[in-house]
């Protein structure tokens, strides 16, 4: 058993058709279309949950708060959409401090975290085990252009934004007990573990730029989203090693950029892809205020092949060892 | 710290205006109305946590899942709202089966108790803790007309549906080890207890009938909800210990009824106000097909009183004792 599995199960055997549901479970965020609305309305949950997705120890509540936002902006961020409104499910132990709730809320309402969208409701509840959080976040189309993991076609060119693997980083140095870091790489790598911000200026732009084929986030590292993209899409791909942004400075904390980088996940940046046509004038045209993007690779026909080619050309299959929950 | 106050927080820290947002934090469900939109949007979030709201020994995965949704759906039964679509975060510990998870969905998607809803996405996790359920449904006004917990006025009746205390009768059975009781009336609040119904119809009736000034579910006991409502209506109340629909039954099994009634929690029925002038009007035209409502006391200008009158005559101040997650 494994997640893509038990996903794959739940979107044959609950998928449903209805005027109102463009579409259900199996993308980033469903997307409906309420009765008369000039707009499509998006909608996605995130868990965390404390000793699988965050430690006490490491993260403060405002933190927790800014990254439980996120993840879920991030789904937003990956089709296009701006974010409006978000309920939070929060399960807590009994004997939390109205401190501790209160920095939590201030941080999944900050605003460069959560983007603009409102808090507008959830659930409160006691919990036998440790902290569990879910948040529903609520986007809107921008005239109604949404972007797909399906859509991509052999031939178009693999995009990531920023770097790879820094959310990882930042995770390996908590887990040598490096909490507060002197240097900035450092610090950065932290902040991107603990309160990433999410790509909804870039996501925005990319699908309002018409280039753009198909799109997703990486939450579970390029390994295991690269597949979903191209499994939704009926294609393969092929990735330069060489290309790939990764953190270099991670080397030089003892970690290998690479592997982060592939199987890091965390790093709620956007992958994508473009017509090879027109990548050129895409790189061209993108704007320079928004995070970078890099060429990684290209898709291909093949849809049972994801593959990496190394400095030296040689090609090998690139394996899932992005996160499982069920592995 | 008790839920009511850190609700108040919440709701006097983040509640924000926005032209699409008409109701935020503060009610059974967020109203919003999409740009264009003919009807509003409602939205609701609410969890189910192993250890505290259910234990695995009790309940099928089936049952579960029906319940999971069904405690959605009541909130937006209790605003008139039309079940449309939700999603699920689901956490269960690492070896269960893809059989339990199958039956959960099947549940969760029962159309007895999903009303048409569809499910449309989520998130799924492996958990430390106990299984952790939180869903977020999304329902449809009718016309607009939707029912909040504010509206109602001194001397307007207030009103429950159905029969209030058996879901807590059932779970005191399952305490007292009845998990197979050979009785209907047990098996009866078992089931009230283990996949509860959701008013859905009744309270899509109330909302448009135009006779009801407002509403809200019966999920913590009539004495922690009956103040809720008084609160946001800024009003007092009176209800008739005689009036109470409560389960005769349980007497039998040796549980104190009206104390079931008024602090057992979890009945998912519905409490509203109509006004007093439309009473006997409402209760000829209510349809008897729906479950039946009974009025149990009246709305009163003093908002500090929430009163209890005695059989013989007697008034003494109803005490919360509903379930408290923070108590």
């Amino acid at each position: 058993m494994n997640e893509n599995r038990i996903v794959q199960l739940l979107k044959s055997r609950y998928s449903r058709r209805s005027v109102s549901i463009k579409k259900g479970i199996g993308d980033d965020a469903a997307v409906i279309r309420p009765r008369g609305a000039s707009e499509y309305l998006l909608i996605t949950s995130d868990m965390l949950l404390e000793g699988v997705d965050f430690r006490v120890e490491w993260t403060t509540p405002l933190q927790l708060g800014q990254k439980a936002i996120a993840v879920n902006l991030s789904d937003l961020a990956a089709m296009g959409a701006r974010p409006r409104a978000f309920t939070v499910s929060l399960a807590v132990t009994r004997g939390i401090s109205e401190r501790w709730i209160r920095d939590f809320y201030d941080g999944l309402t900050d605003p460069k975290h959560s983007m603009g969208a409102h808090l507008i409701g959830g659930d409160l509840s006691s919990s036998r085990g440790g902290i569990s959080i879910s948040v529903t976040a609520l986007g809107e189309s921008l005239e109604r252009k949404v972007l797909y993991r399906h859509g991509g076609r052999a031939g178009d060119i693999v995009y990531v934004t920023g770097v790879l693997g820094r959310s990882a980083a930042g995770l390996k140095l908590l887990q040598k007990s490096i909490v507060h870091p002197r240097t900035e790489p450092q610090r950065a790598a932290l902040r991107s573990h603990l309160s990433p911000l999410p790509r909804c200026e870039a996501g925005l732009w990319l699908a309002q730029s018409g280039f753009v084929r198909c799109m997703m986030d990486l939450s579970d590292g390029l390994s295991a989203d690269l597949p979903r993209m191209c499994a939704a899409s009926g294609v393969g791909a092929e990735i330069d090693e060489a290309h790939i942004p990764v953190l270099d400075e991670s080397r030089g904390w003892g970690f290998n950029p690479l592997q982060l980088a592939l199987h890091g996940g965390e790093d709620y940046e956007l992958l994508f892809a473009v017509s090879k046509r027109k990548a050129d004038l895409f790189e061209k045209v993108y704007p320079s205020n928004l995070p970078r993007v890099t060429r990684v690779g290209r898709l291909i026909s093949d849809a049972s092949k994801i593959l990496m080619i190394s400095e030296s050309g040689r090609r090998f299959r690139l394996l899932d060892q992005g996160f499982d929950h069920f592995r």
